[in-house]
C-alpha cells in the first residue's frame, strides 16, 4: 500500500534547527489532538471538557466512552517546566469528577482527588473547576479523572513539560518526541475470534480486557510512527491501564532516557515493561530503514478480541 | 472529620535523637502488631501461632481466613543485623505447614520448604518447629507458609532486619519507617459494585481477586501514614499477590532506597511496580503538608469489589 | 529420592579451564534440545521446522501443541558474536508462519513479521525460508512466530549469542549458564484443584492460565538445576507469556548481569520480575549446598491447575 505521510510531519527539520527553541514544534501525538491554550504572561490556559463520547477504536468499533474534549485519550497538553498551568476542568457529565495531574507534585488543594483530601474540590455536574500550579519538573505525566471508573471509560490525557534552557543540552533535543498513551477495554463481544462491528459501551470494571489502544487506536487504525534515516527519535509510554505492557520495537534498541520524570542515564533495552502508572521516555537511533512493528509483547494484547494482527500495535515507517 | 493521631506516633522524635540507636522505635506498622521477642544473648525468639481467624478487612466485612498470631499479615518481625533468629512456628491448623522467609539466604535445613528441599521439616497439626538463622543481611523480608494456598489465604507476615552499626550512616535513618505489606482477596459476592457485608471464605486460587488490602485493610479502613514537615520518611512495600501493585504517592516524589535489601542509589520515581516477591524501600521529604493518596494506580484495584473509593489506597496524614 | 545427574553434566570443569573457548559447552538447557548446525565459513546453518506436536508437560498430561522440530519451547540455537545465521523455517502447518527473533536488531526483510513489514516474506504452508542476517550484538533473545497464537500454542525457542574475545573477561565466563523459557498454558479441565490427565489442545487465548511450564515442563517434571560448590551459575530467563513471572531462587542471591543482552552492572536482586519479551540473565555464586526452589513467586503459578506443589518451579541441586 501507498504510504501516506500526514501533512503535520517535520520534514525538513535538520540537526542545524535541533535546538530548544522549538522542541514543542517536534511533538507528535499520532491519532491525538493538541491542546490550545492561551498565553498570559508565565501562564498557560487550557480548557477541558469532561463529557460523555463516542469514540472509533477502529473504522468499525465505537466505543460509548467518556472523554475530555470530545476524545480519549484528551487532548495532550504541552507545558514548558518553570511555566504556571491554569487548567479550567469544566464537568459535563451527570456525576460529579475531578482532574489529578499524575506525577509533578503540587500543593494539596490543586491535587484534584477529593475522595480523599478534603481541600481540594469535587466539580458538580454542570460546573467548572480551574487548576493552577507551577509545572517546576520536566518530563512526561498524566493528567485522568479521580474516579476509578471514569478513567477505565476514557478519562485519561497526557500531559508533558518541556526542560527550560537551564536544564537542556541543545545536543540532547531529539528530533520527534512520540506520545504514546496505552489503554485497555473491556468491550462486551458475543465471543473471542473477531471483531463483532457495532457500537458498545466498556465494562468500566475492566477485569477481562480485549482491545488495546495506543492514542485510543487499535491495529491497523494505529496512525504510523514517521522517522527518517539519522533521527534519533523520543518515545514517551503513558499506561494507567489495569495491565503492565511489555513494549517493543523491532529493528532498534531504546537508550532509556527517564522514567517518571527522572533520568536514567546508562540503560539499554529492547523491551520495556510500561506499568501502571509509570512513564518511560526512550530513544533511538532511526538507523535501520523499513516499517517495524512496535508493539507490547503479550500474544492477546497483540489481537483485537483475538482477531490478529491488531491490538496495541503501530508501525515505524522511515519517509 | 477529625484526625484521630495514634498515640503511639512519635511526636517528640527530633533531628537529634535521628540515630540507629532507635531505629526500631521508629518502624511504624499501620493496622498490624510488631510481634513480641525474648533476648538471650544475640539471640532473638519469636512465637508464631498459624491458625484459621475471622478478619475484618472492611468494619462490615470478615474473611474467614488463615493467620499468624491471629491475624493477617501476620505480626512484623524486626531483627538486628548479625543477630540470630529463633522463630519457633505453630501449627494449630488441621494440614502440614512450615514457614519460609523470603530473601536472606540460609542453610538449607532452616528454608521451610519441605515440599522441595528434603532437609526442612514439614510440621505437623499439633506441632512446633524451631527455625534458628543468622540475619546477616539488612533490609526487608517477608515470611510465608510453604504451601502456596496457605499464602493466599493470609500465612503471610513482614520482616525486617535493621542493619547493624557499622553498616549505618546516622544520617541515613529515617525518622519514621513503616511497613506495608500488599495483598489481594477473590472474596464471593453475588455481583460487582458494591461491597456485600457479611462473612466469607476467599477462594484460595486468587485468580479474580475483588478487595486489595495494605496491611490487611481495605480503604476507607485502612490506618492513615502520619508524618511531620520536614521528616524524611521511609516506606517499604511488600508484596507476593499474584498481582504486581504500582504504588503511587501523590505530591511527592520517591527515592529508591533499595530492592530486596540491596542499595539502589541514584534513583527517583513517583510511581513503583511492586511486582510478586520483591520488596521496594523508598523515601520522601515530607515537605508538601496536606492530605495524600498513597495508593496503587490499577483502576479496579482502587475500589471494594467494584465500589470506590476503596481499595490499596491509604493516605498520607500531616499532623 | 536419589538424585540422578545427567550424564552431560560437565563434572570434570574446573577453574583452569574457565576460558572462553569452551563457553558453548558450558551452556545447559534442561529439559531441551540443543539445535544441530552447519558451520559454513562465519556462517552457522540452522534448520527449523513448525508442525503440530504431542508434548508432555507433565508424565501424564500432554498437549496438541505447535513445535519447532517436535518440542516447544523449539531447540536452543547458539550462535557466536560476529557470525552469520542462515536460519531455515519450514512450514509443515497448514497455515501460515514467519519466524521473528526478538531484540538482536536485523535488516527489514529478514525481521519476518510480514503482517506488518512488506518487505519480509510470509512462508506458505509445505514452503521454506531462510532467514539471514549478523549477529553483532551478544545476548539473551529468542525466536518465535510472528503469528500470536502461532506463539501462544507453544512456536517459540531460546536464542542465544556468546560474546566474541573481543568483548570477553576469562574472568567473567560462567561456569554453567542455564537457559530457561517460561511459558503458561490455558488447558481445558473439568474444574481447579488438581490435574485432570489426558491429552488437551490448549486454548490459544491464554487468558486464565493454569498451567505453567519451565523449558516445557511443569514442576515435578522440570529437570534440575545442578550445581556444584564454589561455582558461579548463569540462569538466563525468557518470557513472552502474557504474565509476568517473578523469579526467586531461595537461599542465594543474583547479581544482575544483563537485561535484553545490555549489561546492567553494579544490581543485586534476590527475585526478578521478568515480564513478556524481557530476558534477564543473573549470576550466582553456588555457595550454598543443598536443594532449592526455584520458582516463580505468584502462588496460583505454582501450581498445576491449583494442585501444589507444582507450576513454574525447579530445584537448584548441588552435587
Amino acid at each position: 500500500m501507498a504510504i501516506q505521510v500526514p501533512l503535520s510531519y517535520p520534514y525538513s527539520m535538520t540537526m542545524q534547527s535541533n535546538t530548544i527553541n522549538n522542541w514543542e514544534d517536534r511533538i507528535m501525538a499520532p491519532d491525538l489532538t493538541i491542546a490550545e491554550y492561551r498565553v498570559d504572561n508565565n501562564i498557560r490556559h487550557f480548557h477541558l471538557t469532561a463529557a460523555p463520547i463516542k469514540h472509533n477504536i477502529l473504522s468499525n468499533l465505537t466505543i460509548e466512552a467518556l472523554g475530555y474534549n470530545g476524545s480519549t485519550p484528551g487532548p495532550l497538553i504541552i507545558m514548558k517546566q518553570g511555566q504556571w498551568i491554569y487548567l479550567t476542568v469544566e464537568n459535563q457529565m451527570d456525576e460529579p469528577t475531578a482532574l489529578h495531574v499524575h506525577g509533578l507534585a503540587k500543593p494539596n488543594p490543586e491535587d484534584g482527588v477529593p475522595e480523599i483530601t478534603p481541600s481540594t474540590p469535587s466539580i458538580a455536574p454542570g460546573e467548572s473547576y480551574t487548576y493552577k500550579f507551577l509545572c517546576w519538573q520536566s518530563g512526561t505525566f498524566f493528567y485522568h479523572s479521580s474516579q476509578a471508573f471514569q478513567v477505565s471509560q476514557g478519562l485519561i490525557g497526557p500531559f508533558i513539560v518541556l526542560p527550560d534552557s537551564q536544564h537542556t543540552n541543545p545536543y540532547t533535543v531529539p528530533y520527534l518526541d512520540y506520545i504514546l498513551l496505552l489503554q485497555q477495554w473491556e468491550i462486551p463481544q458475543p465471543e473471542l475470534g473477531k471483531v463483532f462491528p457495532g457500537t458498545y459501551k466498556p465494562n468500566k470494571f475492566d477485569r477481562n480486557p480485549n482491545y488495546f489502544t495506543i492514542n485510543g487506536k487499535a491495529f491497523p487504525d494505529t496512525s504510523p510512527i514517521y522517522v527518517r534515516y539519522g533521527q534519533k527519535i523520543r518515545m514517551r509510554f503513558i499506561n494507567k491501564s489495569s495491565s503492565a505492557h511489555s513494549m517493543h520495537l523491532h529493528g532498534h534498541d531504546f537508550r532509556i532516557t527517564a522514567i517518571d520524570g527522572f533520568s536514567r542515564p546508562g540503560f539499554m533495552s529492547d523491551t520495556i515493561n510500561v506499568a501502571a502508572g509509570i512513564r518511560w521516555e526512550v530513544e533511538f537511533w532511526a538507523n535501520n530503514p523499513g516499517i517495524w512493528p512496535l508493539n507490547g509483547s503479550k500474544t492477546f494484547h497483540q489481537s483485537n478480541n483475538g482477531e490478529t494482527p491488531g491490538g496495541m500495535t503501530s508501525r515505524v515507517i522511515y519517509v
